[in-house]
């Protein structure tokens, strides 16, 4: 068996998510997964770094599959390019150790969250920035961003059901770039639960808006109780960026 | 009667150009004078700096419109933002002279084509850049470019009909610029012919493909000759940038 590793970039808009589901073809993950079976005259698997949200875009998502096929990584990158649709392309293939793993062996994820805080939308970036015309206070952002920064248990940052499994994840940095009217903010962490990225965002744009301040989300987050104010950004400003093995 | 003049920016995806048809409700011209005239409560008719073809977007077309109302303009844009659809911004609305004419009174227009180089089409820009994976010689390129600088016959890149209306236009200049996998091509001049930015960047691209050079291309111009082999350069990677007056 093989090992392939995919790097795809997606506009998540139509899509309901990455993962699989039973009911329905419009998931990221089953457009590829038929593209490529048809390939490899096998039914195929992939194992994505994790799932993305409905409407959630992806600048390099990671994959990978194992087929008995001798297709070439020329021939997968041809296949996908001629049967995917537009809106999500394979741009890379390669061939990589057995052991090698998409979401085990995840050492970094970075995403990235798209404020439009023109008067104005942009309509070239509607369906990939937030547009939120009010004033933001960035510093106020970018110190309540610090709170995120480190090891925690964000159980308050996650809406995931599960009781069983771990919701401590380390945050490295959090990066907020003004590029007016845009504002650019960059999380990088070692994992990321069901909808904390999204959490984590909204509690910075309430803090940008004067409704939360740094204590608070402390506070929040040290509680470790779902049942909290923050509501998560919406989806389409959320991009994941990349994906470090 | 007042004159209002507005800046607005639009994605032509969805559109069949700017210009107002007897038979369909698709333009641009039309959604926003629609709008307008609920406002004012008579009916509006814009003049805008000049038709862009269907699926061409823009930055900052620029129209204005005589009215009877009292409307400020906060309210134009106000009611604009909200019964418009998510393509169609308008940005900006100013009163002005009573001879200001969004066309007779242009000084420069600005357009600028996206071409992406890369091996692989960009999603989130695959409505606004012409994917052209092959190699493209950029300074063949910018020598044929120079051609179409200064004051010409156009007549070999047009596509009107009409014999009657001067088909002399002054191109101040052309810009190529490198952002790989990105390659813009700005052209700024004191007017355009029907398609006819488009036939220029068609040359163009042939140019930088090696199936045309500047000598040959300074030969079309020449002949002033509507049957040549340019073909025009697809919409969608085109984008009316500004208007100066």
């Amino acid at each position: 068996m093989r090992n392939i590793k995919i790097i795809i970039q997606y506009d998540g808009t139509r899509y309901q998510g990455w993962q699989r589901l039973s009911d329905s073809k419009s998931t990221i993950q089953e457009k590829i997964e038929s593209v490529l079976s048809t390939l490899v005259g096998e039914e195929v698997q992939l194992v994505g770094s994790g799932r993305t949200d409905g409407g959630v875009h992806a600048e390099k998502q990671t994959a990978n599959f194992h087929t008995r096929s001798t297709v070439s990584c020329e021939e997968v990158l041809e296949h996908c390019t001629r049967f995917l649709p537009a809106d999500i392309v394979v741009r890379e293939a390669e061939e990589v150790a057995q052991d090698f793993h998409s979401r085990f062996k995840v050492r970094e994820k970075i995403y990235r969250y798209t404020i439009d805080n023109g008067l104005h939308h942009n309509v070239f970036s509607r369906k990939y920035a937030l547009h939120l015309p009010q004033r933001l206070e960035i510093e106020t952002m970018r110190e309540a961003a610090k709170v995120f920064v480190g090891q925690h248990d964000f159980r308050s940052f996650t809406k995931l059901q599960t009781k069983t499994k771990s919701t401590v994840r380390t945050v490295f940095s959090i990066e907020i770039v003004e590029k007016y009217p845009f504002l650019y903010i960059r999380i990088c962490g070692n994992g990321f639960l069901y909808k904390m990225v999204r959490l984590m965002v909204g509690a910075l744009i309430d803090a940008g808006r004067g409704q939360l301040n740094a204590i608070q989300i402390k506070d929040i987050l040290r509680k470790k109780d779902k049942n909290n104010p923050i509501e998560p950004a919406p989806p389409h400003g959320l991009c994941l960026e990349e994906v470090v093995y």
